[in-house]
């Protein structure tokens, strides 16, 4: 990657660094290796380590590592086929793992992050969430005052501490999230709907690519109402800011 | 359920009968007892029968009992803690089974009623979805132009003929689905993106009530640009031509 970033540079002007989350240890040093020696402006991560979350304690270094290298952590789902949507199937069927199983596990990732404190303890991190931020846009309501009363519906956990345990009321840290426009070729109004929720600031364009389709992205951008400001900001503005680069 | 009915006309004009669906046959006759000698106006059914999902062609028969009955269906989703959202924990944490594994599979189930043919065989057939068509409106991108490569991304199920056997493109169906406002008090950023996919004709108020919120969801749909005639529409109008009742 570093080697294509040098090649063209006016087409690949960075990169994140993939790691291997199995291995803590090794993706700090790696991700030291690519954003110092490299010039890699951030981390690939997914939403799952091998069936692990990301709030677990051990996780905690490598953000701790990003945070203070001062670099993006770009945040993928990873879900495969693998993960049924009915018990009595073998497998999710009709790719809907794909479809909308992505964007589910990007949702409790984001939710878990928050809830375990990562943004209190690292309140600089910045995390790229692909799909436009999941679910979490569409179902603030759910995700918000439906969270609020955590643990009315669970007896077999005590979640009282959780929310208390925030420096901020949880749904604020949801905002602080990127969103890429990566919603695979959709109507102006989903786009305007994760916009209204993260703010101009707050999305990011072509942080997916190349896998999403680029052009239907570019048109619903330009159906939506916004000043020519705005929509430098969200094609490129703000990744110049989150990168720390003029493009 | 019809005696609250009988006793409080003012205050409960109709009800959904409550299917029992592992009894398929019971179910049927059921929805014709509830509907033709109680006054019911639909049927309330869950997403998942028993971990089946209901485009098993065992299901078919109650389907078309309610078309032709001129019936709605009211889909739910019945997800418990009990399915995981990470292979190394038990159950699904901080309640997002319900949060997000709810409209979750609303999704799924819309999408597989839509591939197994159902509205072709019963093009009448009305469903009603909560929380405003799941994921659907918000991933349009990804169920539309996403899924029109349905196959591209399996190699063990042959999923060529699935989008042919339809007699229109699959995500024409998806519009036809009615959406329920119950956003759990979301902003009206969510109610627009839901409002703008479905139209003002297929978005239904308060048929999931009581158990979202309701004042926050008529102060969201308030802050709406609505005519008074459309936010008519969505409060009661619809609910009146699809339960062919006048409120």
């Amino acid at each position: 990657m570093a080697e294509l970033c040098r090649k063209h540079p006016e087409r690949f002007p960075t990169f994140a660094a993939a790691l291997c989350m199995t291995d803590v240890e090794g993706s700090i040093a790696e991700a030291r290796r690519a954003i110092k020696d490299l010039g890699a402006r951030g981390v690939l991560i997914y939403t799952d380590v091998a069936g692990e979350p990301l709030d677990l304690p051990k996780f905690d270094p490598l953000f701790a590592a990003v945070a203070e290298l001062d670099a993006v952590v770009w945040l993928h789902p990873a879900r495969t086929a693998a993960v049924t949507d009915y018990k009595s199937e073998a497998k999710s069927r009709y790719e809907l793992w794909w479809c909308l199983g992505w964007p589910y596990d990007t949702s409790v990732a984001m939710i878990r992050m928050v809830f375990c404190g990562l943004f209190d303890r690292y309140p600089k991190l910045k995390v790229i969430t692909h799909h436009l931020g999941g679910m979490i846009p569409y179902y603030d309501g759910r995700v918000g005052p439906g969270l609020k009363v955590l643990g009315a519906r669970t007896a077999d956990e005590d979640y009282s501490k959780v929310l208390l345990s925030l420096k901020r009321p949880h749904m604020d840290y949801m905002h602080d999230f990127y969103g890429d426009t990566a919603m695979f070729g959709g109507g102006a109004h989903a786009l305007r709907c994760g916009l209204e929720f993260f703010g101009v600031g707050h999305v990011v364009f072509a942080t997916d690519a190349p896998l999403g389709p680029i052009p239907p992205t570019i048109k619903a951008i330009e159906q939506l109402e916004l000043t020519p400001d705005a929509r430098r900001q969200i094609f490129v503005g703000n990744a110049e800011t989150l990168l720390n680069m003029k493009f």
